[in-house]
């Protein structure tokens, strides 16, 4: 079980070059609005990162590639933190953001595709710094991709329960022999999504800079804006309906795209996808339940503005984007539970939204329906499907096992917040919206607010969960176990 | 599958003709406290439900008794109903509740052990009645001893995990080869509790109906009180102490006392056994890092104060038994979200606690251990096991599938109760205390508060999540299913 070091020491090369490379975006984007100061930050950034990145993978000479689980866990986790680090040098550089803390607290937010802000006026930010708190939005999600496409597969780790081989659903191997090319197909619609959207937002008013940071932030479930109001800021119906297509698109099983359209029967084969069916199930049933509550209790004065506001809003905290259009926080409790419930579920497997997602709970819902069957009919046997295919038991252990690991972790890290003396709906929200990589929470994080309130350690503490949820928690929290670093040799 | 209607109207029979001679027992204090209109309540309850259980039980002829988990299931279910029901007449009949809703919640709280009370003000009901409302709490928690004892191993289901076979701990038939054995058992032990505590309290300055009341309050694990300020209105720091023992002994698994002590080894087999072992900790942590905060923040003026209050609020929520002795909801944030989480846990499996029990987290531990294990370690077999023994893939099962479902209903109920438009927190945490059997929340339903806030529905809804939360979900849960009634011919 000795590390791999040097496939590690590559790796970390390999990731250092490749932020140096995106940040030549933003630097022209700096460029472009004369910020000159933004622009040196982002020069002094790229020329150290990818100078060093560069001695780390061609001075060590490869060893042998096969990677143990363990290096493969260590690996991810350490890249994702030494990426939110290296993201947040600018911020510190060009000055626009005076404590590291918050800085690596917006990056790993950017990068894990949460969208929680710790700074209270984005709006006063240089034009360099949005566009690169919103592509690293963008390039979090299509990192997200890599990592259930390419990464947990080859550790030969079921995590995600759509690589293993009896996994449900349309697994990677289906489609494509390797997995690169999964890849490759998850980019192209990622890259169609974005320009697609970029185009629409600028027939919907939008202008190039704005429409393409709100699409970094919908198409990769992030959510980031370069208004304190979020969406709210344009108050038009036309960007509310595109940004709400795109959310909703992004938050499918991306694989499911090609399975269907690439074999007879087209949309017929996604909604036969049980995972697909049941992610519109309840954004029918929650936005539904909630435009009738806010129209009987007359929060919006008629039924269009609170279906306006329900459906957008509903999509936005399912598929974990955490963009807002109104302040649910002054919504009707029922609302608001039905909000926070949708914090625990999230988007569908393979797609960039965080949280749970939905073919875990449709496992868990048919585990309670099978243990009611049982208790009616004690001898029967009845076996757990999804799609007609029957979840081997070591599937299910998994994903209640995981289900039941996310319920510690949240208690633990609501508890370890809570020191800091803010109300229980505040440190729980936060935490959850953190850890389901959403962005807002409730009472004192609430969609109008920011996390800006919380102090150094909280900010890291948040950081960490936020990291741990993106990596579906055992890829971060095994790094935290003694017994993970006694084994190092 | 055709109901044994027989077994069910015969059923229902004992239980009137049970309720009615318990009921002689308040009868007799309001006559002697010279309550007239009280104990013609009791009298005129007394004799009509007798007569009628009386008249169910020897008119209709015994069929057949074996019955299938379906007709267990319902006779379970609509004998609690049915008990919370008549034990409300007296407390409409009397004047002293002139809500028949009220009436009902307070005695399906009574006979759930939940202890929560929707009358503001209980000081000034009838002593008779005070001493009815005690004296259901203790019958309650005789009644759950009987379902997890006599009438869950007898359906042959595993819902109580001690009664398996394959279960962990030590199992009913290893004591005694009958099951009506063990039940005596526990009675004593619930009998020994009784009287003792009584005498204590006496000793430490209560009267005799003051010293009955609190002691059926703590050994039924329920929690009632004469006192609007619970243990608190006594402010006595030897009456805290004892009322803190008992909740902690009627907490455990009333047969590891008899499988304990008439072995070898006494007080070790006691420490040996898994469960109990948790149980200590977990009072022993929590009420240590709620001392450390009280004191810390100076929310108390020394740490004498602070681990006073400390031990008994921790004993008193984890036990399920929710009696006050500090209005926890003034706590720091901290504090109050160990007494959160608290109430999700509960006590041990096989005593008057309600809660989900601490073996099935502790199962729920080793399932999240076990596979961060196989995550390191993809070839490693690693089993679950409860004091050295093996748990079966189905008690495993049985154990998730009922923690889930637990989930589910919690978050049915809350969305359900929140149209009222109370804030997340009371709805939620009203929620939680009754499924868990608990008595007090947060906010609204604090300590210091009561259940009279809620209109005549939601004390319905609450009383039938009372009912589903004592009854361990299922036996209570199947009868809202359509598919549980389509089958009855
Ligand atoms: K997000
Ligand atoms: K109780």
């Amino acid at each position: 079980m000795n590390l791999n070091r040097k496939a590690f020491v590559r790796a970390l090369g390999v990731l250092m070059m490749v932020m140096g490379a995106t940040m030549l975006l933003p630097l022209a984007v700096s460029i472009l609005y004369g910020e000159g100061k933004v622009a040196l930050a982002f020069a002094g950034t790229i020329i150290p990162v990818s100078a060093f990145g560069f001695l780390l993978y061609y001075v060590v000479v490869p060893g042998h590639t096969s990677l143990t689980a363990r290096d493969g866990y260590l690996t991810v986790s350490i890249c994702w933190i030494l990426a939110s680090f290296i993201s947040a040098i600018p911020f510190v550089l060009s000055g626009a953001v005076s404590n590291i803390f918050d800085a690596f607290f917006e990056c790993s937010s950017s990068l894990t595709t949460t969208g929680a802000t710790s700074i209270a006026d984005v709006e006063s930010l240089p034009h360099g710094i949005l566009f690169w708190r919103a592509f690293t939005n963008w390039l979090g999600g299509m990192g997200i991709l890599i990592f259930a496409a390419a990464v947990l597969p080859s550790l030969g780790i079921g995590a995600n329960i759509l690589a293993a081989t009896e996994a449900p659903g349309p697994t990677m191997d289906k489609i494509t022999p390797k997995i690169s090319d999964t890849a490759k197909n998850l980019y192209k619609i990622y890259t169609i999504f974005t320009v697609s959207e970029i185009i629409l937002l600028m027939a919907a008013g939008m202008d190039l800079f704005d429409a393409s940071t709100h699409t970094f932030g919908s198409v990769g479930t992030g959510g980031f804006s370069n208004y304190n109001n979020s969406i709210a800021h344009f108050n038009s119906m036309p960007i509310e309906m595109i940004i709400t297509a795109y959310m909703l698109l992004s938050g499918v099983n991306l694989n499911l795209y090609f399975y269907s359209f690439k074999r007879r029967g087209g949309i017929r084969n996604l909604l036969a996808d049980e995972e697909f069916k049941w992610y519109i199930i309840i954004i029918a049933t929650v936005s539904g339940l909630i435009s009738l509550n806010l129209w009987l209790t007359h929060t919006y004065e008629n039924w269009g503005q609170s279906f306006r506001f329900s459906i957008f809003q509903t999509v936005s905290i399912l598929t974990t984007t955490g963009s807002v259009s109104a302040n649910y926080d002054l919504w009707p409790t029922f609302s608001k539970m039905l909000i926070f419930t949708l914090m625990f579920i999230g988007g569908c497997s393979a797609s960039t939204a965080g949280g749970l997602k939905v073919i875990r709970f449709l496992v868990v819902f048919k585990l309670i329906k099978r243990s009611i069957q049982v208790r009616l009919h004690p001898n029967a046997i009845i076996s757990i499907k999804i799609n007609d295919k029957n979840l081997s038991i070591d599937t299910v252990s998994e994903i209640t096992s995981l289900m039941f690991l996310h319920i510690l972790v949240v208690t633990g890290a609501t508890l370890l917040i809570s020191i800091n003396g803010y109300d229980m709906v505040t440190n729980l929200s936060a935490v959850l919206t953190c850890i389901g990589n959403i962005g807002p929470g409730f009472n004192l994080v609430g969609p109008a607010l920011n996390f800006s309130i919380f102090s150094n350690t909280d900010k890291l503490l948040l950081s960490f969960v936020m990291l741990a949820g993106r990596l579906e928690l055992y890829a971060f929290i095994v790094l935290f176990l003694p017994r993970f670093w006694q084994q190092n040799k």
